[in-house]
């Protein structure tokens, strides 16, 4: 592509480095920008700038926080002996979304795969450890992804706490709501049949 | 949506503010960004505020430009009395990249729409003038979109340089290259036919 302005190609290859954005879009981004005052297009630059800058990870469960200690850690109305463990701040972010969990989160920063390199000593594991040693931490929800690594980086975990009298639980699998019965993989189908529910867990809202 | 950061809330809300950018693409966006390094994110920041800070537009052609005047209107090696109207800097790109044209530009800056309430005065239409009366310019090909606006554009401008001892012509309607001739519409499949070409002229490169 040819670019008349080195400022203009300069953007459109900082745009186009983003995950799903090419330099078509980029292109369009940027011209876009163009149109906007000069004012609102620095903010928009200072904010991400900012953003990187001046983020802190919680000390206590390494959500993304202002911060030293996060929102929800430093809650006083939050359950705190039951911790959700999740693989990072955006699953962090979709259950907060539910306003249905009362806990405190625990955010591992990836899951267990040797494929890609990711051993336990890469993720915040012994902080874990320590959290449920010294704060008296009662349930642990494993509230990772179900897939081969989600359940390896689980069976790892349980075996690690199982000196400490917590219980451990993991969040149910089984059928989406609005998810059609006849295209669920019988993986899926066959553990929401062998952990059928009562009635009454069902109604609950 | 609930954010456990103000930073990232408002690094969300600016990327959302971008065309085809909802909440949650600019989330994956912003989480990407977490990811890099402080110093890259604040390149991407910089380059972007940059860019709008100090480009500048071409004081002869109205195209974007990092000088006074852009590289086309300065340089020695192009025709000069031919001027390719279009309609914003992205088409001068286009054209540019085709590698086929060798005149100058003049960017109009939008097309008349009294719908979208432009008009002649909005545009750099004067400028335009200016540059045929008094520059020797000989052929000014009009390369606006084959529209309403477009059409209308071409008119208002035909009757403007009619004084001016100037040629006017248009970009070629007609069948795109790859396009399946059943599905083109009927006025372009029409115009086609009636301005029909010599074969040499199809095989000329």
């Amino acid at each position: 592509m040819v670019f008349s302005s080195a400022l203009i190609e300069n953007a459109v290859n900082e745009f186009a480095k983003l995950p799903g954005i090419g330099k078509k879009t980029a292109l369009r981004l940027v011209l876009h920008l163009l149109k906007q005052e000069t004012v609102q297009v620095q903010q928009f630059g200072e904010a991400i700038a900012r953003m990187r800058q001046q983020i802190r990870f919680c000390k206590v469960c390494h959500n993304v926080s202002d911060e030293e200690i996060c929102g929800v850690c430093s809650s006083h109305s939050r359950q705190r002996q039951v911790v959700c463990l999740v693989e990072s701040i955006r699953d962090v972010m979709a259950i907060e979304n539910t306003q249905q969990f009362n806990g405190l989160y625990h955010v591992l920063g990836g899951i267990i795969s040797p494929i890609d390199g990711v051993g336990p000593e890469q993720l915040n594991i012994q902080s874990l450890v320590e959290r449920v040693k010294n704060e008296g931490v009662t349930e642990v929800i494993m509230a990772l992804s179900p897939t081969i690594e989600g359940d390896t980086t689980i069976y790892y975990l349980s075996k690690k706490l199982r000196e400490y009298p917590v219980k451990i639980t993991t969040i149910a699998r089984g059928i989406a709501f609005g998810g059609e019965l006849e295209y669920a993989d019988e993986m899926t189908l066959a553990r929401s049949i062998s952990n059928r529910l009562p009635l009454d867990s069902y109604v609950k809202p």
